[in-house]
């Protein structure tokens, strides 16, 4: 009889499962389903349904769960479920999280409860969560655990083992323990698996990693994950100004923050919020959506105050009317392709100063070459629908306008948002979109009453 | 004197540097900058490089690092690069590569160099990655070492701990030993803190962590990487279907999927393939990207269609040609919102057979909503701005239905794409627009047609 083996099917099933325990209002059962699974589970269960199904499991699980269970959900559900507990429930729930998902935690809270919190915890605790907190969010310092075991470079191997036996327990997810010196700078790191194959009589500088690197407090969490993806690390020690050392940061905070960010960026692209709680209440929703709609709508009538200035040639050609969509459909198709490729790129660090000038050319020259391209198909496709020669050489001729600008917007937005400190994935598309919509009507309906009116 | 901390303008800045000397020929200068540089630095430089420097730099990098280089590029660039490479630079480049990466590179080349660089291997090697192989991509054999320590359960952990120090050295990134019995069944994993904790005159067996759970050789790799995000996994034994320990995935690699996943999807909404290369060439560029914008042409051609149903109309009145992108591009706007939503809601594993009905009706309430919204404030602009109530009642109206459309195909689309196996981050933002342009040009035009004429 081996460990177990896992099905892809189980979440799916237990999920089912459940929600059929739920729903006859079979409560024991359900709690002692919950019971039996990891936090990690309950938070996906919780995660995939809806809200009134939440409320009753919430209401079910254990108790000593829920600090666990809480720091394994997404941001909207989190805050919906801890806006509803008692300071003294959440100072329970909290007792044993880590730093960094208690600091998360404290800082969503309204004062008068984070100060129950606060009061409710050992005075070791409070410290630690209290220097947590002052570090800013999305930084380096607030992805960090500060319970580092830390070794002297002139201690014998075997000194350092029989430490670690008496110790008795290392913090979760340490690979590495950290060298420092009597200042408390980083000199080095020994991996467990050094300590394990070495010759016990070395001392810990023969053994220690001197070429590590330390990560400053203050990085972004973006570029800290960056350098944990390129070097393929586990953990990383973290420095203040002076070298000092303050903790160390693991993947899986790591793989949290690259998640995150890439949905920022997928959702963003979309014109929402990444917090969003799938199953979140439609009021709610429905609100946080609207910003991008009044946006958008703005945008709409933007372009359709274009179309206004060429009345009387639309009055005249319904035609022009039947066709004038096209070209600012196929322009926001061709931005929206390179403005992914470009926030990718800055997303990935591979776009700076020295390279922006050679892209922005690059995606110019693509988007003439897609000019031309389109340019003669929608001229053929015209011609052949209409019959009319110059009406398909009129919208030809917008197709290659409006897709050389989409190249040029669609790589130069997002540099000049980021040179302002704007992000791109959240304002780029509703930017592109809008130069795109306004040059496409203006280039064929322009075009149109230059040559037919 | 401490280790290096990280500066955050350090690799722009070298980048900086490279370019300048690459620009005056300083090439033996160049030479020196990149071998002192770690591969995965070498690599970011040659990804965020033009194509004329990237040819240059790849002539001046070492031979010996060449492969290490090669396992952290992009999929285009890889195989730009390795296409240029006789077999033999290919058999030395690959001598040292993990089994995963060495079978992405043997399965991208043409069969000759494959029994080329297979060749020149050593038995024992070929042996590995012939196996490696065998698994299909995107599955977790292809994520998969097979460079694991096992440990019988009946050893005592001293025995254990003079082995290690006779073996020398452990696989990178190993955090756990698994322990398997004689059929090579997996019975557990003992951490590598734990063996420096525990009392060496414990059995292997009292040590052991018998809940870990193993992963099926075929589990796909999104649902591999969702395991490792939720139960914050450093390694995971790989079994076969006889519960078998055949090798280990690290979670290096599966950073890679997440990371993959995440761009496959931001991308897809776009229409652009992942693999592309930011600095790629232009024509390949261009042809990769113009398979969406083909479909794209389609789209709008068809939606053209819809307003040539109502020329008659179109001709009468100049206003609702000006006004009639409007309700496209609202709706156009809150379905992809939806979709998005959806899209990662599928990625995270949250929506299945037992959620999807109840995540539509949601988000159905919310177009309504949305529609209701819109619709009063589309009618009073356009009230304010045209002065005639019955075209904005109209446009109100046209609103109203395309904005539920919007949320009920948002969600409806990607599900039912799910169902047959087509990807809905790829497809379903194509489905989406025409069905909202379509729907959204109809709804509009119809009640004009069917309310002014």
């Amino acid at each position: 009889m081996g460990v177990e083996v896992l099905d892809t099917e189980l979440t799916e099933q237990r999920l089912n499962q459940l929600t059929q325990a739920l729903g006859s209002g079979m409560f024991v059962h359900v709690r002692n389903m919950l019971h039996d699974m990891a936090p990690s589970d309950v938070a996906l269960i919780l995660e995939s349904s809806p809200p009134r199904s939440r409320q009753v499991l919430w209401q079910l699980i254990d108790q000593e769960q829920a600090g666990e269970i809480l720091e394994e959900l997404g941001e909207d559900l989190k805050d919906a479920l801890i806006s509803n507990m008692t300071p003294e429930r959440l100072a329970q729930a909290t007792a044993g999280m880590d730093t960094d998902d208690l600091a998360y935690i404290l800082r969503s809270l309204p004062d008068t409860v984070y100060h129950q919190v606060l009061q409710s915890m050992t005075s070791q605790d409070r410290h630690r969560v209290e220097q947590a907190l002052s570090y800013p969010d999305d930084t380096a310092g607030s992805l960090m655990n500060t319970d580092t075991v830390t070794l002297r470079p002139d201690v014998n191997i075997d000194v350092v083992l029989r430490y670690l036996r008496q110790r008795g327990h290392l913090p979760d997810a340490t690979d590495m323990l950290y060298v420092v010196d009597r200042r408390d700078q980083v000199l080095g790191g020994v991996r467990l698996s050094d300590l394990l194959t070495c010759n016990p009589s070395m001392s810990v500088r023969d053994v220690m990693d001197i070429e590590l690197e330390s990560i400053p407090v203050d990085m972004p969490a973006n570029e800290v994950a960056q350098l944990f993806e390129r070097h393929d690390w586990m953990s990383a020690p973290i420095v203040d100004s002076d070298a000092k050392l303050l903790g160390r940061i693991t993947i899986d905070d790591v793989v949290d923050v690259i998640r995150e960010n890439a949905e920022h960026d997928m959702m963003g692209m979309a014109g929402m919020d990444d917090a969003e709680d799938t199953f979140g209440p439609v009021v709610k929703s429905t609100f946080k959506r609207s910003l991008w709609l009044t946006i958008n709508l703005f945008a709409a009538l933007l372009a359709a105050s274009v179309s206004n200035m060429f009345e009387n040639t639309l009055e005249q050609f319904a035609t022009i009317a039947i066709l004038m969509t096209i070209v600012p459909s196929m322009g926001g198709v061709a931005g929206n392709q390179t403005l992914a490729l470009v926030i990718r790129g800055i997303a990935l660090g591979h776009i700076g100063q020295s390279n922006s000038r050679w892209l922005i050319g690059k995606e110019l020259a693509i988007g003439c070459l897609n000019g031309v391209m389109w340019a003669v198909l929608v001229f053929a496709a015209v011609w052949l629908w209409k019959g009319e020669i110059a009406l398909a050489g009129l919208i030809g001729g917008a197709m290659l306008i409006n897709m050389t600008v989409a190249g040029l917007a669609g790589a130069g937005i997002p540099l000049i948002l980021k040179k302002f400190n704007i992000d791109p994935a959240l304002a780029g598309g509703m930017v592109l979109t809008t130069v795109t919509d306004v040059i496409g009507l203006f280039a064929f309906l322009g075009l149109a009453t230059a040559f037919l009116m």
